[in-house]
């Protein structure tokens, strides 16, 4: 599935560093007003004035992240910017420039880097971010992708992980358990095409979590919601690692415990028809899948009602005073939640 | 010449992501007031007020930049964390704080990675600079290490590669080739160390030259002192890649020609030496061997005076209103100069 579609192959060697950084630049333009100088001198320089800065960096490993037998090249570097800039909505804020750091093996030609550069730029186009930076090195091995984004929230409007209160209520945004599942179907057809590469898979009835797995998006829409809303959630985080583990983290940094109810969780028809065909629960993918990059906050009960008819957001549970992190399911079990989310050093995608 | 002092080896695997997170940040405190909120939550959250933030990112690759045979983890660290130190104060800034991006095959211990972090946490306290963020991951074969530095620059005090002027003087700082030197002392150590394990290299006569390339340091001292003695360069970069490709990136940005002086180009005689042995130039070491971590920058002519006595500065030629690069040799000989300079793109360290 690797695409193949431009015949025309540069060899990087050849072309030299300063070609390269020239290739991959040519049409980038500068957006932001904070963004005083990007790429092209020893760092980047930005104007943040009397706004707080935000920095974020999240690697992306091929074979540990990704595998590129199904992971086209453009999207790659598309989702390697969006879960970067998923960060810092997390904090509240907007992101404003990337930094990326790209390390590819010769193998690559430059045809390939402008692709995974394709991605990143887009993304950046979309969420209004400009690309100011990085470093692009040969690697011995595999593709590596350390993309770093900064970004910006008002001073007092920055939300962490640690301010989540007794009886405040827990929301996500969207739905969870789709990226994950997308990637189960991805690794199937992937196994499938090793056995007979004349294989054309058909993934139409897959094309929703596909799509959340290949071409995830980050929501700052979210983040501009809550600002008409005029909410500030107490504690925030983004779903990278399944809700299990984020929940956790909101709780154990702030010094509370939460209750979840396993039928208050977003889930779309399309996770649970095929959580039914790989015969695994749609709650497990939803718990510990993670890669969704949705919103998972808590906001103070007073708040409840700006939110609560609109269709972004789920309030799937409370923060409880004493700690302990549980999930209510439909038939009243109260069941201890566990960090099971993807951990990087410990699986690769097959096993995960 | 790998350490191996300590037996105790922790697998990463059973260890987790968070224990990982632990074990690294728990001694780490941060001293920068700039500095609002660092690891621990899902963006660093930094106020720079009215200065101007800088943003700087250098990839380190195995096999690449260095290798393991010969560069002790600890150096490792030290070094990623420093280069990217550098990439501030060329701008005229104080680096203020670090993410660091990590990626390690699962063969490392625990232990390893605690030594590239004693590497970084040295650096950051020798330079001032609070470590507030990154990323630790599995790879699935080499080491790579994704340091972004943040900064700061009072604005009005930023120094870009493009403000050189026709006349102005242009100076190094330190003395340039010992990085190269170092670094093909310890590639030939390490030839014959693979042959005759039993070897126990002398490298005494060449401790300069290889604590340059194993553990470089970046020129934070010379921004402070341009600021006392009230010199604000026209034009500033470090010299990571060689003396010649980095005149070539002020020219080129600036719109002006330079030439310089081969007996004005500050050598140490150990690199002198060194070069000898290994039937070099150590002009060659100087222009194109790079790593030396030293700026090099232009000033206007009427700033000559401040600098004229400083031990730390060697005026080594001027700024030409006429594009093109020369070198100048003692027998009064004009050369073209050429970036030779590291290409991460074409070359691994063997064959630099």
């Amino acid at each position: 599935m690797l695409q193949d579609k431009n015949p025309a192959k540069t060899d990087l060697s050849k072309l030299g560093e300063f070609g390269l950084i020239e290739a991959i630049t040519k049409d980038v333009s500068l957006k932001n007003p904070s963004t005083i100088k990007g790429v092209g001198d020893d760092a980047a320089v930005m104007s943040y004035q009397d706004k707080l800065a935000l920095a974020s960096t999240d690697l992306l490993v091929e074979g540990v992240h990704f595998d590129l037998a199904y992971f086209p090249l453009k999207h790659l570097g598309y989702k390697a910017a969006v879960v970067n800039f998923s960060d810092i909505y997390a904090m509240n804020g907007m992101a404003t420039q990337l930094l990326n750091g790209l390390a590819v093996s010769n193998r690559f030609p430059l045809e390939a880097i402008e692709e995974i550069y394709e991605g990143i730029k887009l993304a950046c186009r979309i969420y209004d971010v400009d690309l100011v930076g990085g470093d692009t090195t040969s690697s011995r091995s595999g593709l590596i992708l350390a993309p770093t984004a900064l970004g910006v929230v008002p001073k007092g409007k920055e939300v962490y992980r640690s301010g989540a209160k007794p009886n405040d209520l827990i929301v996500v945004t969207g739905d969870l358990g789709a990226a994950y599942m997308g990637l189960l179907v991805l690794q199937r057809e992937n196994e499938v095409f090793k056995v007979n590469p004349q294989h054309q898979p058909d993934l139409s009835p897959y094309a929703y979590v596909v799509e959340r797995q290949l071409k995830p998006e980050a929501r700052r829409d979210i983040i501009k919601i809550l600002d008409e809303l005029k909410v500030l959630p107490t504690a925030m985080i983004d779903i990278s690692d399944g809700l299990s583990s984020e929940i956790m983290h909101i709780t154990h940094q702030s010094g509370v415990g939460a209750q979840i109810y396993a039928e208050k969780i977003p889930i779309d028809p399309q996770t649970v028809l095929t959580a039914e065909e790989f015969n695994i629960s749609e709650l497990t993918a939803a718990l510990n899948g993670g890669e969704d990059y949705e919103l998972l906050f808590t906001i103070s009960q007073k708040d409840y009602e700006k939110i609560q008819y609109r269709k972004e957001f789920a309030v799937i549970g409370h923060i409880t005073e004493e700690p302990g992190d549980f999930l209510i399911t439909q038939d009243n079990q109260k069941i201890a939640l566990k960090a099971q989310g993807w951990n990087a050093l410990k699986n690769k995608p097959s096993q995960k």
